[in-house]
């Protein structure tokens, strides 16, 4: 099968090199060409625009930064939805706003395509060797037409919802649980460590009881390990899915006063220069809170 | 070994049933009883007060409802700490406040015991077949004492301070971890039921991936079936619980906004009736101001 | 001084015959025309448009709903930028979003006009007798121009900075007040009557004392009176303007936990079908929460 | 008439000194002598223990620092409780928590004595020329008994109700009002602040109009000018009126979202070392947390 992949970084680079891997014919295309070499070198098509990336009436896989470079790669001067045309699938895999995936079903049901959502759960290196886990919606016939390809990238694919907008939530749901989690563990460990008792000893319990998942294990370790820099992902990027937390819960009319907290820590920690750091450094708020460590960080 | 079991309910019936099991002379003490009964037929020794179930100079068990009963059996009218005397050690497993373990640990160093605080993790057949899971703290020396027992109560054993205290704050702690994730999956399927999308393919897939352990998988599934009740914990004691982190955290002086948060939940459910309701029930408080469903149940 | 009135709602209603009373020539329009009526038989001049609404290089007060409505009537296709042109004062005086002022202060920068924001607090009645408060910011020599306009309304100007975003962050932080007001006495009342205390009475005390002032007099006794229709102040537009507060303050990264606070019981106020009553209703909220009342209302 | 007062601090002993002014005569107590001094020499009485500050059958004003000031003062082993003995009144001005007024009316009850609850709002030069503002509840017929008493410390006397817990209740909530201004002025400031706009002339307009009042003109104040030492009422006892809060809060089961953000920032001022400064130093988190200034203070 032939498929399009827009957004080489770190995730769209992995999918698109584990697609060619697997035997797909993939056409690639990225902001700044050299983030396409490699590919190239590896058997993909370089695209010169989003337009060139989409095979007519085929599948363009989406996986970019944020609303802005989405909207400009699929309905841009340059962007692919004319050339995908009808019959065509947007599998869009990045974390965006629930109204830009909205507005871009209608946009797509206008041009005669398909968007399906499907936003990933996963490293580089899962997305590059197929160990992905992967929320998907959207319209039961194009659904079941990118099965394979979503089957080809995950361990695991699971459908949310029939509109495009139901995966979108799923991804910043789960975001918001892993934000939860950190900040839960962050005040956790202050309490802990303010009063005498070793965090250390209480992460490793919890991690192999009742918290035995890589959440509570890994995210914990980075909190006790003040490993946050180089950032896994930014503290940035994580204000910035918050956000979008946010608005859709706005848009939905649902109160959600855990996500409400984490704003105000993200929004501190990004006043205090804490936005290059990995997101979980969140948990040094609160410490420093606690007037554990110096302040800010 | 003989030991003293103080308060025979669920769990420490379950323990005392257990050391039994496993070759351990036990007496046992409880308000009302006929708690005793089985354990007596079993081959335990009935004690008439908390006094007589303190072998002198030997370990006494604790696992009572709340400070006040804990306060009764240990330097009440009948309480044991004269009875167990110079040399004896009181392992106390029950959830109560860092305060009263503070106070009682005073009390012990004045009478030439010991106390160690050793709270556990883990449903009453998890105590009555040594899976559980227990933190402790204590005088080192008394910790070497009674390690014996805790292996032979649990799957795992974690020291995690010198001070009574500090496995007090980490029960306290541990049960904050679980409320807050139960309240971040109330929060995220409300969004998620009310955005159109499916929550229990949401809980699927989180409880197969990033967030694979218990407390994810079963309370999620508690609060998508509504299975409030009977309660596996009642939310009053859920309520109790916060209320313990809340004056923990007040003494250590550590701001923790997701456990005043959580407060304000208990506080609401309390107030609408789920008192008796599991306490995975707050997550019907999201739901309702999100409005759905009927208010209150 | 020949001035343009755009938007005759209550506010700008009042502000246009305020002005036509003390002696000006004004020129009005409004989007469904019949608002201009009364205005026109009192002498206003009648715009068709929001260009014939400008005096070139005079000055243009708009008063007008919302971000979209100020977009379409200033720069929209018969916006009044143009025909306002060089040397003219855009008067902005709408609740908007900093965001939107920094945008058309750019604009207006280009065009040679100069924008002055300057919005109010006041109800209509207070628009229409020249009592309203105003803060403004905005280019020196153009707040000096329109000092005489924003006197002629009120009963005190108030110069708060250099930058057209000043004035509307202000106007953002005032209702923020009133909000955050509101909720406290919604608590406060909530735990007096819960608590068998005389709420009226605290009230009184309160408003004769240390609160004796507006907004705690009024709106405590709209809540005490459960006044909340017809609305003074639709909840709805209340959570528009908290969204203001969270939008400017995730800008300027600056956590606000009580506006966090504000946004949660705003959702479940409108996720409850509290939208068109008086933003005093999320006292409501309070309440309910507090098992007072039959919720929801 | 005679009245006795325990507890001579700023409060105690202004009100002491106005009633001796009015033509009463006054029996005074307090813990550390000295403080006697003045108002025995202007020609009160001289008690030894809090048992001889009490006219049998009359009335008793306490004015202490808390819980276990009026608890030792009342029912201690020098306690007044019983040297009041039958148809005495004692009247407890002291801000102190709800279970412990609850826990003396019933004391008092047994004893043949009656419990009114008069709380009040000012500061020491206020109780001095009997300026207070007074809060009172408690049975009819002692209410009516002291009654001229309040009217002579005062500028205005309330009936909050029939129970002295009422108005424990009461001075409970005027104090949350009062700190909840506090943070929502804190955080507004430091929006207005970051977003270059001046805040002194936000705060100026605003206590000229609809916050034309006290707490709002000089709290505000105190904060822009960072007045916080010497503190007219301490951080740290503002702390334990927000605990007082929420303890009422808790046992009324009246959830208090704002209260809960209020307990993180004083525990936040107090880790950080703001325990001596003035209570409204809380806005110093505020614009910590927004990355203004330096931080700790």
């Amino acid at each position: 099968m032939e498929i399009g992949v827009i957004g080489l970084g770190g995730m769209g680079g992995g999918i698109a090199r584990h697609l060619l891997a697997t035997g797909h014919v993939v056409r690639v295309y990225n902001r700044s060409p050299q983030a396409a070499e490699a590919l190239v070198e590896a058997g993909a098509i370089r695209a010169a625009t989003p337009a060139q990336a989409a095979p007519p009436g085929g599948i363009v896989i989406t996986m970019v930064a944020n609303d802005a470079a989405l909207e400009q790669v699929t309905t841009g001067p340059e962007g692919f939805m004319p050339a995908l045309g009808a019959g065509g699938v947007h599998l869009s895999m990045s974390t965006v706003s629930v109204a830009l995936i909205a507005a871009l079903a209608r946009r797509h049901a206008e041009s005669g395509s398909d968007l399906v959502s499907a936003p990933v759960f996963g490293r580089p290196d899962a997305a590059g060797s197929g160990r992905l886990w992967i929320l998907h919606s959207g319209p039961a016939a194009a659904k079941t037409r990118v099965r394979p390809v979503l089957e080809a990238l995950s361990q695991g694919v699971f459908d949310i919802g029939e509109t495009p907008e139901a995966a979108a939530v799923g991804k910043i749901a789960g975001n918001f649980l892993i934000a939860a989690a950190t900040e839960a563990m962050g005040e956790a460990f202050a309490l802990l460590t303010k009063s005498g008792a070793d965090a250390r000893v209480f992460h490793e319990m919890m991690g192999k009881s009742i918290f035995a998942c890589p959440i509570y294990q890994n995210y914990g370790r980075f909190i006790l390990d003040e490993a946050f820099s180089p950032a896994g992902f930014k503290l940035s990027l994580g204000a910035k899915d918050v956000g979008l937390a946010l608005e859709a819960s706005a848009g939905a009319q649902v109160p959600m006063p855990f996500a409400s907290v984490l704003r105000d820590r993200m929004l501190a920690a990004l006043a205090l220069g804490q936005g290059d750091l990995d997101w979980t450094s969140i948990a040094l708020r609160a410490a420093a809170d606690a007037g554990l460590g110096q302040t800010p960080r």
